[in-house]
């Protein structure tokens, strides 16, 4: 099992009159298995890149520890099938997830499809209640910061970013095919330095849905910008959760649609 | 529970010197539950439009029929939490799908999560023997002929279509914030009406990521267009599959990766 992350496809061009050959890097996707005791939780298509980040933060935003440290062990091993990390919790916390198990209903995941039950799909998640004020210039060119940290995306144009913006700038940029792999890539690099995703804000390179909103939530970060749209769904959640939701990040302007309190350096209206 | 596609939103637009309010359409996703026997299988946030297609193309590319007939009844009720498809099987289907379901590792779903082994993340496919030769100009014209078809777009800006392309022209064109979901309503939308998938082409406004080339494979479509570029795996996929890979289908050209025997109009490069 190969951990690059792009590989070159030859295809033919058609169009305009003629075929000619044409080369073009596509980015790869892997199945991953996040594992714990031994015992496989959920299988995720990943870009093969920063999967200590992806497994830190997939453990988090899935409630499976409540902080980086109860991963006691962490090992990515290649097989032929894909990649599996194979994680051991510290304490007793292996115990009460195996006790946890049999009753769980299975991983929410990307947050688009897996749970099953319509109760489930809407899980009731912490309010945020971090402060961190940013300022309007910052937020407008937090997108832009981001773009130039996407190596496979200029290789590619095909794979998401999120980041992490706090006043000193844009950081721990990470890379995916899924957008909420990039997301839990990026929340598993905080845990794993030690930083508090209360201080800052989450930067993204799509639309936003709920997963999205539902993951900043868990990982008590009080702002997510992003470059596309939000949906309806993900606006009332991250209103509900105390979520700074700022969309259509792009061009030299965005759009605020809930608790604007924590955007400065322009007056409000009222 | 409404069934309203979109939600018309307010925010502050801020950047360029200025702050003003802005309204915007977003798109609504909804959990919809889908459920057989009285028993839910799998709940995915969707567009709430075109349900009866999405739920009959889910149950076909999910393998829990193996066509539209052996679904007896469908209704489609709404809860205060989401919508609920409930279906009846015919026959012995019912019982056989319980009996399956105790031994099953539940859905697939979107493709990229809620599997829970590697070898399950890459279910053997059926290889496509269906052989539609389209011609390059309907070709490379189909994702501009969809893109007239999507009114919940034009409103939001933020949903993918999905449609069916066929020398006589692009057919049951239908739309949902995920990619999957659409292609699923144009799988059901296809077997409701009694049209092979084998006589044409899908069409997709999005990236192809693996679980569009499954769902193509086990519809028994040969051909598959995208707007954006496909993940390295895919490309594997539809070359095993037998599927005719066209993307980057924009601006009067396309990009043919697989199988280009079912394209014609041009000279092929040998």
């Amino acid at each position: 099992m190969s951990r690059d992350t792009s590989f070159r496809a030859t295809g033919l061009r058609i169009g305009g009159g003629e075929t000619a050959p044409v080369t073009r890097a596509l980015p790869e996707e892997v199945p991953v298995a996040l594992s714990y005791e031994g015992s496989t939780q959920a299988v995720m298509m990943a870009t093969p890149s920063d999967l200590e980040d992806f497994a830190v933060g997939f453990s988090l935003t899935e409630g499976i520890v409540a902080t980086g440290d109860e991963i006691a062990e962490l090992h990515v091993q290649d097989h032929e099938t894909g990649i599996d990390v194979q994680m051991w919790l510290a304490g007793d916390r292996g115990a009460e997830l195996s006790r946890r198990r049999r009753a769980m209903a299975g991983p929410v995941g990307c947050g688009l499809c897996g749970i099953d039950s319509l109760d489930q799909a809407m899980r009731p998640l912490p309010r945020v209640t971090a402060r961190p004020v940013l300022d309007t210039d910052l937020i407008i060119g937090a997108t832009d910061a981001l773009r130039a940290l996407q190596p496979l995306h200029d290789e590619t144009r095909a794979v998401h970013a999120a980041g992490f913006l706090t006043p000193d700038g844009l950081h721990f940029a990470r890379e995916d095919v899924g957008r909420h792999n990039a997301l839990d890539k990026v929340i598993g690099a905080l845990a794993r330095s030690g930083t508090e995703a209360a201080k800052g804000a989450f930067v993204m390179t799509s639309r936003v849905s709920i997963e999205l909103v539902q993951k900043c939530a868990l990982a008590g970060c009080g702002m997510l910008i992003a470059v596309s749209a939000p949906t309806a769904r993900a606006l009332r959640l991250a209103e509900e959760a105390g979520i700074t939701l700022v969309a259509l990040s792009r061009n030299g302007q965005a759009e605020v649609f809930t608790h604007p309190d924590r955007v400065t350096g322009e007056p409000h209206v009222a």
